[in-house]
């Protein structure tokens, strides 16, 4: 094993966690606060030696992820330090939406629910535990939005500063969301790619000493949240894996991370090895991975992003590569909507199934109208759709399709003159 | 029993609850859509025959509100229809607060993790179930913002049609959420006490024929709904009643409920008995039951609110005199905040606990923190503060408070010049 590159505190715990190891040539690391290999730039990522974990085991421990808690890289008592504990949130069966598309069996992975409205408090909390291994004060990230409200709440409960940085042009929602709780918040003139540029850059200076920034230095650990998804939607469907999942495309950790979810699982025995297709959602105005998957490419074109899903818009994904690979290995497309559809899909799952989603919900709604319609899904197969943030955060995008009917004086009269309009 | 106003279906079924029974005079009614009594106009409440519950029949029960269905006027397979199932939101122990505050012990129940984000869901799900029993096929309600989402979320969640009044001054994210999930949504020119009276006359009419209004002619259900946070609260708190309690007040409704809810308990065997304080916060711009508690009245004297806590803004509570009782019976006060108080109060339990809490929220933690910092609280005292909402609905009380700190662009040198301010 490497030597690490960070000193480790003595008190360290990271459950069944044992190294880093390199995504693309094995070598590993002792557990530190590193996140590209040394030997050949390929992102890092968390090896385990999982023990026995029983159904029964997961099923009595709390109501958030720290139920999966032996298989994430966190101490047995993670549960018990101050976290806002995300998470277990509902997987709704949404048979109204189902039958409007022709398909059987549909469930919405609903992370609305989640404490700051978005699946990025599941990883953060995973974050913010590795911090707190690393002797970190400062908790910080670049964002497109919802994952500095995540941080800086968690980093206010944890009792950690906070420093993020995110577009200047984001919607007022994330802006109040990433200030609210107290952190420090910078606006940064340019897109999402030029702000994570900068956080990289600060990395290395002695201004950003003792932060951790969770999708950068923390990356590995921040990813390994993302499995929760996975290990969520499997136990609620009553320990099965879905046929098919349709997840939103942003830097593609999320989906590589449900993918290994869902082998752990297969590996520990605590679902059937069963096939499962993985489909990929991306906005048309930011779709490099779409745009590869159709052209048969390995590799994607980075591209300049201009949609209403601010959330999904990385212009230059990291993890495209092994999306297209997990993608192309489960038989799943990757697809795009357009703006219009993303708005036309937020008000359809709002109508059939009382689901306010964010944008980045419009994609994933929007990409399974599109391939049902389009009779690419099959319509008999147990489907999941993961809708990963708020319709509050993204007000704008259904503004103007949602206002008062009328408005009226308070008299009989004048509401008799709206209904007969 | 007197004879029911109106036919009740063949099919109905409200569980354990037998009749409507007059608050005033006790007349009995059978279980109709009715609220006020004939006798002597004084409001109908749903009446039990509670057999035996357990809390191990409870903790079975699903982690929503209808783990109490034995408890609320609803039929034992209520879980499996369509709706929202709100409720088991979480009890945060909030530690970092009660040290600003010096207080023992002190938990947030925070509402806002319900599927529209505020308590309303809890109330109009059991509303849900009364028109299904009735056969209504238009839900409706006035509302101040949040109930308006949650019923038409619910309705649209039900395959049930909406029709909702709002006073036409509210904040975006109220009229979005009330419009988004394809109802109807009337603006009324007027107060929320004017929308709600309109509402009573429209009940009379031929046009609201068939309509079930959550908070007027389905009131003594939809009331139930509150129950389950006295139930919740005293579970997550390992079967145990707090010993202060802090409560906002709008109607007055949820704070007579969840005094009935705890009394329930007692009597059901589930908790010991105990006392309890129970404390209504009010906003100062909106503080009739506030006014009336200081001066040693009995009524209430009507406002015109002007605050901006629009989610409390009823000027003229119905359940003002039940209000007034329940916190002289149990030794609490009611207490009134300031706009600005109200600010700050949401600042501190976001920088602190990392909670967004609506305006509603700042109520309660701002009447807290007031009674705190006066010596009025047992600092000793378990106690439980209620947050009803979420801070994405009132995003403008806190706009000018949650500011990026700088706008810089991408460099180091920029950032420099920031943190050197």
């Amino acid at each position: 094993m490497v030597l690490a590159t960070h000193t480790k505190p003595a008190t360290t715990d990271f459950g069944a966690a044992v190294a880093l190891s390199c995504r693309e040539c094995g070598t590993r690391y002792d557990l530190g606060p590193d996140f590209a290999c040394i030997e050949c730039f390929g992102p890092l990522e968390v090896a385990y030696e999982f023990g026995p974990v029983s159904r029964e085991q997961i099923e009595a421990g709390p109501t958030s992820v720290w139920r999966y808690r032996a298989l994430l890289p966190v101490p047995a008592d993670v549960a018990d330090k101050p976290n806002l504990a995300p998470g277990w949130t509902k997987l709704v069966r949404a048979d109204r939406l189902a039958a409007e598309l022709g398909l059987r069996s549909l469930h919405i992975k609903d992370d609305s629910g989640n404490p700051t409205h978005s699946f990025k408090d599941r990883v953060v909390a995973i974050a913010v535990e590795a911090a707190r291994n690393f002797g970190f004060h400062t908790l910080s990230c670049s964002s497109t939005g919802n994952l500095a409200g995540a941080v800086t709440a968690a980093a206010a409960r944890a009792g950690l500063d906070a420093c993020v940085f995110i577009p200047a042009d984001l919607e007022q929602a994330k802006v109040v969301m990433g200030s609210v709780y107290g952190g420090r918040l910078v606006g940064i003139e340019g897109t999402y790619d030029e702000v994570n540029r900068f956080c990289s850059e600060l990395i290395g200076d002695p201004l950003g000493d003792k932060w951790g920034f969770v999708n950068v230095n923390l990356r590995p650990y921040y990813a390994e949240g993302s499995k929760t998804l996975a290990y969520e939607i499997a136990e609620q469907l009553g320990w099965r894996l879905p046929e098919q999942i349709v997840i939103p495309i942003a830097s593609g950790s999320q989906l590589t991370k449900i993918d290994k979810g869902f082998a752990e699982l297969i590996k520990l025995g605590l679902v059937e090895d069963r096939p499962y297709k993985v489909i990929g959602a991306q906005a048309a105005g930011c779709a490099p991975v779409a745009t590869a998957f159709r052209a048969g490419h390995d590799v994607i074109k980075p591209v300049k992003p201009d949609t209403i899903a601010k959330s999904l818009a990385i212009g230059n994904p990291a993890d495209a590569p092994y999306v297209l690979d997990i993608v192309r290995r489960t038989g799943g497309v990757v697809e795009d909507v357009t703006d219009d559809q993303i708005v036309d899909a937020i008000r359809l799952l709002a109508r059939t199934e009382g689901i306010f989603a964010e944008t980045a919900g419009g994609v994933t709604v929007g990409v399974l109208t599109k391939l049902a319609r389009e009779g690419r899904l099959d319509p008999e197969a147990e489907t999941v759709v993961l809708n990963t943030g708020d319709g509050l955060k993204t007000l704008d995008a259904v503004a103007a399709h949602a206002r008062p009917s009328a408005v009226i004086r308070p008299s009989l009269d004048a509401f008799r003159a709206t209904v007969a309009e």
